[in-house]
């Protein structure tokens, strides 16, 4: 089968590191690992430039037709002035709402060639995987009102709404746990039941959905801001961990920092399964679009070549592929290809391109 | 002067922290450095088990009557079944909110003798101190509606609202950028202007104050989510932290926990300035009710009675004796004095009471 890729590089380093990616993407064809259609359209800052607007309407139309996406990053100081309605990120939440991507997976992963990057103490990193589901389409990034408005006495009111369903915690409780299940059985579950009633709401319908459906599996509560404190303190306690939207690209971000790469994490948004076993699926890096280093060919391109690995697992079923290919990351690394944010002290540094381009070689070499 | 303290010693350890406490008051009066009148009450599972309420309207009364308040901690898994409007914490989040608690001071300090206890390595938290100021009786803790509804298919809508005005962002930046020019003269905000209403009007309100009042501190701006990362990767590069109530709550966890002396780190909670020049104000350890621990004589007494030592320094403007605690406690661990939390392996620790009476004589000795 030929798969349609809609490719989003978007803004800072997002271009490079999707350049990368295409040379990745020519390699699977060569291999005959994979065979793909690629399209490429503009979200995001450079969107705004072009049409005036973060993410146009003819491109939400690609994306839907697309059978996933793959995005580079948005935003950068370029659009700080632009309104709130039409700034970069808007693009990249709403291509998240409308084609209701709820369930992002963030893999946090330590590479023992990199243990010694991390921020904690080897010992507490080293082997460290843990899987973060963050709810994505809820809670306070899109519920109503969300809205500034005068008072009486020239002062203003800002108000942002966080909203959950019975059913869209239901629907990301049964992501986790059928990770979990493939994974090492046990799921975290974070909010602040002790504080909002979303999270007594979250904290009852994930009790219920695991004690009906998901007897097999551990179930552990925590607070979110004790779950913060032990993902320092002790991550790999952690295996599954779930969490809303607001908490999870906080939680989300801990965990990536913690293993010491944040430029070679990928992420997946997925949607529901429709009539005909197909998902809607965008795949884009944790890290964002860098505007300090863009345009200097320095960006680690892994995290965007990672993500395609996650849209050849979870969209195509393409699990040999995907294991391929993040082999050939592994062996690049194990190579001692280093991007300059991975480079330790006294080592040298390879630009975008030619990290991409080993990590092609490797694929073909496997 | 002789100052009326309410001690609400609460739930899990709170009853044994507030014990070392009463020995170091007791030192403080013999050597003539400071000297109280103390009430003690119930707050949090206690006061339930006792009025059926986390938080009785005659202690109320009394935290309003005394000129600072003293508590130790509250909850723990016995009151899990109590309905969400009587849980302990709402006894402590009542008095936050009644007593116009707003600016909540947590210091995160890493102390020379325990670096190693940080699961950073220790070059990124040796010399540590980061002054956090959360806000405290606004945001989502408080806003309405809070609530959970029915829905006709007989699933369920939680909602939680987070509010702040331009009154209520000025103040809690003032109280940030006043410590600051006690201190390095650097302010960073945390928000999330990019999702969040409540974060576009934070921003706007502290650049506003700070352009109008305090145009020798630096500030910058920092989204909440890479906020967190920075604390972990590279904690040193913060001095005065400003943020909302919610990231507030788990950004200062994070930041107690990377001194690796969570059982160590005190707060203040502070009213506004009245026209007597009085300020209302509640001292708590950051650390919680650790019920899996009470009742052993193995709670670590410091984060209290550094509690009592800010108490000093901010509520009766007694530095010199809030200095001398301070040193007591210092000279007490320098002393090779250690409870179970923060001894080595290897070391030997000695008990909540011990700990006290250590610190109590190191104060006389001064
Ligand atoms: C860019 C921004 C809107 C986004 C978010 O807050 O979700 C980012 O931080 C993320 O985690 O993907
Ligand atoms: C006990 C709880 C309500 C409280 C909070 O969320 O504010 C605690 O976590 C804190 O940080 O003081």
């Amino acid at each position: 089968a030929t798969y349609k890729l809609l490719l989003l590089p978007g803004d800072g380093i997002g271009p490079e590191v999707a350049g990368g990616l295409q040379v990745v993407l020519d390699a699977l064809k060569d291999t005959g690992l994979a065979s793909f259609e690629t399209e490429t359209d503009l979200v995001g800052g450079c969107a705004i430039d072009a049409h005036g607007v973060p993410l146009a309407d003819a491109t939400l139309q690609r994306a839907k037709d697309a059978d996933a996406i793959l995005l580079g990053a948005v935003g950068g100081p370029k659009w700080a002035g632009v309104s709130y309605e039409n700034r970069p990120e808007a693009g990249l939440l709403r291509l998240r709402k409308d084609l209701d991507l709820f369930a992002n997976l963030r893999p946090a992963i330590c590479y023992p060639a990199l243990a010694e990057a991390s921020a904690l103490k080897r010992e507490l990193v080293e082997g460290l995987d843990i899987m973060i589901v963050r709810e994505l389409t809820g809670g306070v990034y899109f519920g109503e009102p969300k809205e500034i408005t005068n008072l009486p006495d020239g002062s203003k009111r800002a108000v942002d709404t966080q909203v959950y369903t019975t059913g869209e915690i239901e629907r990301i409780a049964h992501v986790a746990f059928d990770l979990a299940g493939k994974r090492s059985g046990r799921v975290a579950s974070a909010e602040k039941h002790n504080v909002m009633k979303t999270g007594v709401l979250w904290k009852e319908v994930v009790t219920r959905v695991h004690s009906e459906h998901y007897a097999n599996i551990e179930l552990e509560h925590v607070l979110a801001d004790n779950c913060a404190m032990q993902l320092v303190r002790r991550p790999k306690q952690f295996d599954v961990l779930v969490t809303d939207n607001l908490f999870g690209d906080v939680l989300s971000d801990i965990a990536a920092m913690l293993t010491g790469s944040l430029g070679m994490l990928p992420s997946a948004s997925l949607g529901a399964v429709d009539e005909k076993g197909l998902r809607r699926a965008l795949y884009e890096p944790v890290h964002g679009s860098a505007p300090d280093i863009a345009g200097q060919d320095r960006a680690n391109p892994i995290a965007m070549i990672g993500s395609l690995a996650m849209c050849l697992r979870y969209s195509f079923g393409l699990g040999e592929a995907a294991d391929a290919l993040d082999g050939a990351i592994t062996d690049a690394l194990a190579g001692g290809a280093r991007t300059a944010d991975i480079a330790g002290e006294g080592t040298s540094a390879i630009g975008t391109k030619a990290m991409a381009e080993t990590i092609a070689n490797a694929l073909k070499a496997r």
